[in-house]
C-alpha cells in the first residue's frame, strides 16, 4: 500500500514557520507536498488570480517534504499545485492548512485565506483541515499544537470527512490545551476598524483596525467560548453558503 | 418619514456600466450612495487590505448618488464606506452590490467580489442582494434586468430579510427572463482551469481558464437549472458557513 499523499498550504507564504511547523509535525504520516504563496496572503478569503499569469517555483525541502512557490493567493496555490503537480491523475489523501499565524475562528473564517485554501481542496472533494494559532506573532511557539494536529489529521485520513464539509481548527496561544471541542463559530462583528491618518498634502487615509465583538461570549456552542478557555476548537466549515431553509420565506417574501 | 437610504458597490469597479445601471434602477427607491473599487476587482471574494493604507474619494455623481472609489476591495469598499461616511449613526435600510459583468451562479459565489461585498453587510445586520448578469461583456446588455431589480429591491425594502441570509440573483444574458426561481446554488467545480505557456526564456507561467462542471444539470431545485431555461435565480446566502449538523459526525470520528 502506497503511503497517503498529504497536500500543503497556507496564507503566510512559504516562508512562515507555521508552514515548517506544520509540514514537521505529520511528515511521519506520508509523502508531503506543499504549495504556498511566495508573498504573505492574510486576508485574501477565497480570491484568486484572474488577470495575470502564474507560475510555480520549486523552493529548498522541509522535513523531506517538496515544497513550491506560487506568486498568487492560497486559493491559486491549490488549484495551480493540483493542476500541475498532480496531472498524472494522483489525487491527495488529505489537504492541510497553516499553521496560521493568527485566529480564524468567529467570523473571522470568511477573510481567511489558510480556510479559503482549505475550502478549495474540500470543492474538489479533498479532506481538508485549516489550522490556526490564537498568536499573530512571527515567532509564535507552535509546539503545543503538535500533538494534537498530529491526532486530528491521523483521524481524518484513516476517517475521512463527510462530503462538503472541511474543518477549522484554532489553538489557543501559548498554553497546553485542555481538550477539543467541536462547535460553531461564534456570532459577532467587526467594530472600530479604521484609524484615520492625514498625509503630508492633507489628505486623509485609513489603515484597517478594529476588534472582534462576540455577541454570544457565553454561549458555550461557540469557537470562541472554549478557546478563551483553552481549548482547542474544532468547526465543521460547508463551503456552500445556500440557505436552503430560507426558500420558502424569500418565495413568500417575492410573492411567488 | 425619510426616505430609504441605499448603499451600493460592486467589484467591476466605479466605472463599470453595471453599477450605473444599478444605481439608475433603484434610484427612484430613495438617497443612494455608491463606494465601488477604483479598479476591478474580480474574484476578490470577502478578501480585505490589511498591509496598506485606503483612501475615499469622490466621483462624479450618477443619478444624483453620490459615487465613491476606494483603492481596495468589494469589502474595503463596504467597511470602510459604512465608517467614514455613515459616522453619523445613519445605517443603511439595504445594500446592493452589481450588476456584476458576468456569472456568480453555481459555486462561482465563494469566489465573488460581488458576492463578498453583499455578505459584509449582512454580517452587520443590512439586508444586502447581490445582482449578477451571466454576460462578461463591458457592453452587456442590462436593459432586461431593470424590472426584477426594481421589484426585488422593493420588496426586500418592504419586508427585510431574515436575520444573517443575504440574496444572490442572476440573470439570463440576452432575453426576457420568464420569471424568478428561489433555489440552491448548484453543485460543481471548475476543470481543466490553467493554460500552460512558456517565456522567451523557456520557463513555463499559467493563465487561469476553464469552466464550470454542473454535477446536477436535471436538477430543478438548483440555479443552473433555471438560469439555463432564462429564469432569474435567487440564492439565499448565509455568510456563516459552520455546519451545525456534522458536528456529532466530528465528535465521533474525534473520539470526543
Amino acid at each position: 500500500m502506497s503511503r497517503p499523499l498529504i497536500f500543503i498550504s497556507n496564507d503566510d507564504g512559504v516562508n512562515a514557520p507555521g508552514l515548517a511547523h506544520l509540514i514537521e509535525s505529520v511528515a511521519e504520516f506520508g509523502e508531503v507536498v506543499a504549495v504556498a504563496p511566495a508573498t504573505e496572503q492574510s486576508g485574501k478569503a477565497s480570491s484568486l488570480t484572474v488577470e495575470s499569469p502564474l507560475r510555480l517555483t520549486e523552493r529548498a525541502p522541509i522535513a523531506g517534504a517538496k515544497v513550491y512557490a506560487v506568486n498568487g493567493t492560497p486559493v491559486d496555490c491549490v488549484k495551480l499545485g493540483l493542476h500541475v503537480l498532480f496531472s498524472d491523475g494522483r489525487k491527495p489523501d488529505i489537504m492541510l492548512s497553516g499553521v496560521n499565524h493568527g485566529s480564524n475562528s468567529g467570523n473571522s473564517v470568511i477573510y481567511s485565506g489558510t480556510m479559503g485554501a482549505v475550502m478549495e481542496a474540500c470543492m474538489v472533494g479533498i479532506p481538508a483541515i485549516g489550522y490556526s494559532l490564537l498568536h499573530h506573532s512571527i515567532a509564535a511557539d507552535f509546539t503545543h499544537t503538535t500533538p494534537f494536529i498530529k491526532e486530528i489529521t491521523a483521524r481524518v485520513l484513516a476517517g475521512g470527512l463527510p462530503a462538503d464539509v472541511c474543518l477549522n481548527v484554532n489553538f489557543p496561544a501559548k498554553c497546553v490545551p485542555k481538550g477539543i471541542k467541536v462547535v460553531r463559530a461564534a456570532r459577532g462583528y467587526w467594530t472600530e476598524e479604521y484609524a484615520r491618518c492625514t498625509d503630508p498634502h492633507g489628505k486623509p487615509y485609513y489603515w484597517l483596525t478594529g476588534h472582534f465583538h462576540n455577541e454570544e461570549p457565553d454561549n458555550d456552542g461557540t469557537d470562541e467560548y472554549w478557546l478563551s478557555r483553552e481549548y482547542v476548537s474544532v468547526v465543521p466549515v460547508r463551503p456552500d453558503q445556500s440557505d436552503i431553509k430560507a426558500i420558502p420565506v424569500i418565495e413568500k417574501l417575492l410573492c411567488l
